[in-house]
């Protein structure tokens, strides 16, 4: 830290991603990417014509991106903003939704960005237990005076809320903006994407990172009124107009219209997932009910931070948080059934030396 | 606006970014970008290998594309942090290095962006003219007690300011920093880089978006001191710590490796800006002094806007600012010599017809 640091600056608490090895040694299952490549149309679609347009800007409205998320989700273009991966997104509309008189809501275990973010702009942030059980109870957020956050499925837990609990929530306080982040969607949750049309309180954050194979190329998304995509604009052109580069835009648009390749990938991620789930629950863990790219798992015989340290030891990262309440558990993405059968005899082996 | 947007968020003034026509018919000058494709360094460096791993997270350390520009620059990775361009890492400073009792201050005419950004964290942003003739005096900053932006070159003037007028800012108060923004430096200005070892009060801030022909990969950086550095990191992850994606960190890289062509383009875009300012005199044009890769001229026989209009009609693309003091001009990005030829002959017919 500078001496120059400004007071606001000084008491951000910035977020840790999991690790990132550059040198790729390990069974990565510790950032819930998806194991498969980019849809094919993504690599036909980044053509060299493309890569020599670089030296021209992407177009700051992202038409094109927007059109195809829009055309995919049955909305219109103006109920549609991009942004550099959900993160921006999430920004965005802590900037947009949330300030002096509007503070913001969140489980106390849920995504670690949402209280990085918070502090980035001077934020009250509630945070409101899970149940015992970690599932997430929408009446503790009924009178909450201010922007709801709820991460659905949740990370790392994976649990999911219905779509009738959200809808509660809508309804209880139509002045209230709920931001539902669906990152994880894809795999099993309920969207609520079909409420956009209902309900102009409701923004649901999306990614290309997980179910549509490009963490790398930083795409996410939200949907809602087009008021409430106006202010998240508005935010955007004060920050950072030109936010998705040329090649993103391209391929995430030829993500979302190759249907058949993204389904099965979910379709095949729910598998391996059921597959774990067996695998994990015969080897004595307790795993969390998932319907996300993850699981949520936890062993009597083994402390979650052992678990990780010795996993890494035999070539597998899987993602361990120190924090209370979720110590005892690691996080596991759903890999390839390859990864995870590397895994699974990681396991074995692990806890036959107990 | 929605109901629900926050009393902060209404008070921001967006930045309106310049026209970009996606269907390309005009003859574009009016971005700043550059007439030359990348290097084919990065055209070879984006391949289908490379577009395969998009499933996987970009390196939030950036650590290739940093090493490549320490060592481009001649300093270490520790010195440098790459952006989402430019514009993300102007907002990281601002929340950084102004706050409370640490307001910034800029120049009344300079990139519209500051001051936008100024307002996404609440922060008192200090207007200070600049000479009638659009020199700046850097004693009018001497007593500033905050941080300083200064583009140099400036924006949209293109005139530059001595290297030691920046470092007598930098001696008078060594508690204070001093941004400097050279996203037009590679054209003929006086870069501050060879003082980063010496003031650690010193920021300056670059882009790839014009002499490194990427605008569309989004790439920018900052070089100073390790503190100042740990201190934009800081808000980065408090932000969105990938905010890079893949491709562009490799575009970014390979485009810093080629020394040659890097040279090649600013070259060229010297002697097309030396002809072109000599064909704006030849019919009358005030030119300002540029040090940029545009120049801002101004015609006591056709207003600024008017002209902006009938270049236009007649498809070619420049940028006009109806904003007091400039009003009269027009500011020309300096393109290929096919572009610039095509709109000498628009302006020769243009001021004909008056």
């Amino acid at each position: 830290m500078s001496r120059f640091l400004s007071p606001e600056a000084s008491r951000l608490e910035p977020y840790t991603p999991g690790e990132q090895p550059q040198d790729q040694q390990y069974i990565k299952l510790n950032t819930n990417e998806s194991p498969f490549p980019p849809s094919p149309k993504v690599v036909k679609a980044l053509t060299k014509a493309e890569v020599l347009k670089l030296c021209l800007y992407s177009d700051p409205t992202c038409a094109g991106l927007n059109a195809a998320l829009a055309k995919r989700y049955e909305l219109q273009p103006e109920n549609v903003i991009s942004g550099n991966g959900s993160d921006e997104i999430l920004a965005f509309a802590f900037r947009a939704f949330c300030g002096e008189g509007k503070p913001a809501a969140c489980a106390d275990i849920t995504y670690g960005f949402y209280e990085a973010q918070t502090a980035l702009f001077g934020l009250d942030c509630k945070r409101v237990p899970l149940r015992e059980d970690f599932s997430l109870n929408v009446d503790d957020y009924m009178d909450f005076p201010g922007t709801i956050f709820i991460a659905n499925p949740n990370a790392p837990t994976g649990m999911a809320v219905p779509r009738e609990d959200i809808q509660r929530l809508l309804e209880k306080d139509p002045e209230r903006v709920v931001v539902v982040d669906e990152a994880y969607v894809d795999f099993g949750g309920e969207s609520c994407v079909p409420m956009i049309y209902r309900y102009d309180n409701l923004l649901v954050v999306q990614t290309m990172s997980k179910s549509r194979s490009l963490a790398g190329g930083r795409i996410g998304f939200a949907l809602g009124s087009p008021e409430l995509i106006a202010d998240l604009n508005r935010v955007k052109y004060s920050f950072n107009p030109y936010n998705i580069n040329r090649l993103s835009l391209i391929a995430g648009a030829a993500a979302v219209e190759d249907e058949p390749y993204f389904q099965t990938c979910c379709n095949t991620i729910q598998e391996n997932r059921a597959w774990l789930v067996g695998e994990l629950e015969r080897l004595g863990f307790s795993v969390l009910p998932s319907k996300a790219n993850f699981v949520f798992a936890k062993s009597d015989r083994i402390p979650g931070g052992e678990l990780y340290r010795k996993l890494k030891e035999n070539g597998v990262l899987v993602r361990w948080f120190d924090k209370d309440r979720i110590r005892d558990y690691v996080r596991i993405t759903i890999g390839s059934m390859e990864q995870l059968a590397e895994l699974a005899g990681a396991l074995d082996h692990l806890l036959d030396e107990l």
